[in-house]
């Protein structure tokens, strides 16, 4: 049996909580909140459970084996340095941390104490991504030309992060496991309208090698909630809406042919426009509609007690931050190109 | 009685020749086409009118008074220049010229001529764009956030210019017609992914000041057709679809309030974060279904007959080409910000 | 404060036992059923309450006032009846009961006894019911012509009750409530598909004085689930679609005029056809997202309270019961008219 | 080379003319209208063609050999007769006659004269109804459970029939083309809510052997425009929404297994249920869109010169007209069931 501890019992944490509570092999048997009011309402969910108002007193309890970790990013280092060196996993909200420094950090202090890091992308964990990602690597899709991302609804705003570290989390973290391709540069441009002085609506155009781009539309200040990715490849094309109950995935017998695609080593260069469209059926492949959490608890207590390394592990978390960070360094710089790499 | 004279009878030019033809007060006398083929289908659907296979012997001839230039944009100069030294008022396709320089020569040149450009920027004829301009003047929407466009589908592919060129000057006339701003940077980001080396994905935002942001995605990779705009403001929120034959457009009381907006000049400045979000009823006005081309051609005579300056005249087109030089200068440069003026 | 004692913990028990236990001036103080693993999730649930096994000790416990009857409808009247004779008001699940003749006893016990009864029609407490009901009653939609609903999803075939038992309660209770009219006849066709000889497809008509009809449409063989509801009326008409989250009720400022309806006492009558149909804005009101189930349980604590008799009484109850039953023999004479009254 | 006639000259009659006039193989040579301007419309879209104020004269010129009849249905049978009379084969609007006998003297006559009848069952071939004929057909769909359309809109009112004889035909011709089942019922209920007495909401319930069941929902006060059809079979079942551009028809592989169908002969009666439903990928197959009447208009010319029956013959025409009379008959008497054959 794996003793979990759970540091923070605010918006979130109460699913991570139930979730691993639920998974065979786990049990929550501790948590800690710094707000009086979210430990009441842990205590009153999980009776037998022990509450702790300081979460050094969790992070250093010698009967816990994971702690997970649901608090803002700008405590994550601090918490999950202690946590490490008292040598628990971590099962670690996202962004994993503030900046690609501290996740290095982390990895490494893992890595010698032989710990596992799973950062929370739990949207790896729906039937939409998992369904996506095996028509990627069946070929189904063939080569890829774009990703193409809208994420934007009204608000919330949050006190201390822009809408990119608020919104393109999810964004990066699914482009980065579909994809699996290491970006070379990324742009972002935005605006702040408010006196926070943080972007409510920004734009990110991420390039990788090969001639695949993706980009991201983020906006706190949309009237309407979209969640629309458009995936263009070769050989098909598909478009994922997360918002519709059924047929969230729509792959498109669609595109072009009979020009060889620049990122081919075609010897053979044609300069004649010869270009033919195909368009054929649609098919929407059912998606299994699993609780995505309780997916990711699984495999993670699997994935200690099996000794795998999960693959939104502390490197995937550095992936991301580290995207983040050129985004933020490009938005500073008013939308300049950063390499990364 | 008006003589108009339609120089290029392919794709569209059928349509502007329809519509001058059933335009009180005008009717069409002479077209030219170079392509044996269409000339052929404008001789049959305009039995009494003069054909011409060289449109010289159109731009010349004494009985015409407007010259509709319907033809690729390459040849937008020399043939505009040649008609507005005939002294023919032009009906222009968009976008207007292949360079700002070209634009302000024949914007002079009609000035001097005291003759008429019209660029055919078709968009700002619909019910839908007359509605929104209607919302935005009238101050339905209070001051403006952000105009954000999708105009995305599969092909077509055109021979000598990128999607932008193709598909984006639809956006910046109905953007530069809605805002009436100045732009004062441009960037744009974009992927070629066909031996041609034209970009067939690309991303643009516009800076205006007062931290109005514009975005466009305008793709030919589509596997589905898009065509959304949203415009937020203070006020109010509206989602524009011209895919849907009915309520095009949206209009969300919805908002954010309780925070002054950095672009006005509150004086006292607050730091707390004291967003509040309004959420309220939509309502889809009627949009009245008239044909924009008619719209437009009936617009013109009467701006000849009556000594107006078109909405949609020279300087319009002029702004339109400046944002796509800029556009194209940012892509050049790998997405460098451009800035105007 | 008032008891309430749940009778039936299966698939909807759960949900108003956690809203009776959750409303103000109220608290679940047994629960029973008759299933032994329905009893353990319960007692789960709710570590310091009764469970009992056998109905009878919930129903004749002193110290109970009001009992939840959650059990199918074949129970419903001995349940109700010897919570009634108990002296315990009742909260019971639609339909009311399997017969008139049933609802009538019970209606008449309660009266004697002067006890409640409220019959969970969970729909009249929903948002977007309570709006249309507004918009009924206050005008805006002016005399009513039609009723037309579409109810339709792939199963969830019963053991005992075909799709209008099932599915046709909703629709009834829905309309009976907005309508507030007595039906005069009812006609229903439907067929049984499988060897159950139960109905899984029907279409039945309701009859209304002044030309008002209804009509539902219910089908456990669709592929996809509709939940539609077009109210016609003489100045305004709406389409109320249950599946969207957002703008689930849509005002059409579109009629048609000009020409007397034949449901008002026009003494001058004119032959000719006058026609004119008005095509205006549309508008989706802002529908509040309260739990529907929260609303009828607070209000049925107040109706005891303040002895205030449900608009979904007994009466209620019944008059969705005689609907039923007159679509029941309709459907057994092969689509026979059944007047009502 | 097909001379042909064309009888009417209103909404419907130009596009029958400019098909026929664009039919290999055929030209139209005359055109009869009583009214003065439709024919003045006529004369100037066809310039060298004869224009007749009365059909007569059409329908006893020599030159024709086939006359298009695009008036309304109550001067059906006369000109019909006339022209079959003088030799000439006929294209004639839906529905066929106002009556079964006029329909069947119809079908004898041109029977005798060895000529050809063509309904204009113009949906039969589009696109859409061509492949889902295909999917019965070829057994994708299995056995058909039932039909079930709707087909609302707001208007327009007809001067002298109801909404089943504007609408129904439509669906009853695609029914009677898709199932191609004899009825043995029909039952229609509806109401008038304007003066001239005509069904403006009109429900129909038709009978087929083997428990399949149709359902057609018109109505003229619908204040959204509505096509939709759901087919249910025992393997497939599909969604044909006509007013989508792309995707217009969705295949459900969703069904109900493990109970035997009512209608198939299983010896071996189980009398438990055991009902499973399966839910797997949705499939939307390309559908051709070309120009129905343009199909048709070339199919009767094919029929002519090869002698072949037309699939919507003068049969085709009857069985809608006998199913129209079986509802007429039904709304008459209050919704009673008739019987046919």
């Amino acid at each position: 049996m794996i003793n979990v501890g759970i540091v923070g019992f605010g918006y979130w944490g109460p699913n991570v909580a139930r979730n691993f509570n639920t998974t065979p092999g786990a049990r929550v048997v501790a948590v800690s909140d710094a707000d009086d009011r979210s430990l009441a309402r842990a205590a009153q969910s999980y009776p037998g459970v022990r509450m702790m108002k300081d979460c050094r007193e969790l992070l250093t309890a010698p009967d816990i084996d994971v702690v997970a970790i649901v608090t803002p990013v700008s405590s994550h280092f601090e918490i999950a340095q202690m946590a490490l060196s008292n040598g628990k996993h971590i099962f670690i909200e996202k962004p994993f941390t503030a900046s690609t420094s501290q996740a290095e950090q982390l990895i490494e202090l893992a890595e010698r104490k032989k710990l596992k890091i799973m950062v929370d992308h739990t949207f790896l964990f729906t039937g939409a991504v998992k369904k996506i990602k095996e028509l990627i690597d069946d070929g189904t899709l063939g080569d890829l030309y774009y990703f193409d991302s809208i994420r934007v609804n009204l608000g919330l705003f949050q006190k201390d992060v822009n809408v990119v570290w608020d919104l393109a989390p999810h964004d990066l973290s699914i482009m980065d496991h579909l994809l699996r391709m290491e970006p070379s540069a990324v742009m972002a441009t935005g605006v702040a309208h408010f006196q926070n002085q943080l972007e409510d609506v920004a734009y990110i155009t991420i390039y990788f090698p090969g001639n695949v781009i993706a980009h991201l539309n983020v906006n706190w200040l949309s009237p309407v909630k979209i969640r629309t990715t458009l995936i263009g490849g070769q050989k098909k094309m598909l478009v994922w809406n997360d918002l519709v109950s059924d047929e969230k995935i729509r792959v498109y017998d669609k595109g072009v042919e009979g020009l060889d695609c620049l990122n081919t080593d075609s010897k053979e260069k044609s300069y004649g426009l010869r270009l033919s469209y195909r368009s054929g059926d649609m098919w929407a492949p059912r998606v299994n509609q699993v609780e995505a959490l309780q997916g990711e608890t699984s495999y993670f207590i699997d994935c200690i007690n099996n000794n795998i390394t999960p693959k939104n592990d502390g490197n995937a978390g550095l992936r991301v931050v580290r995207m983040l960070e050129a985004i933020k360094k490009s938005l500073t710089k008013g939308g300049a190109l950063v390499r990364l790499n």
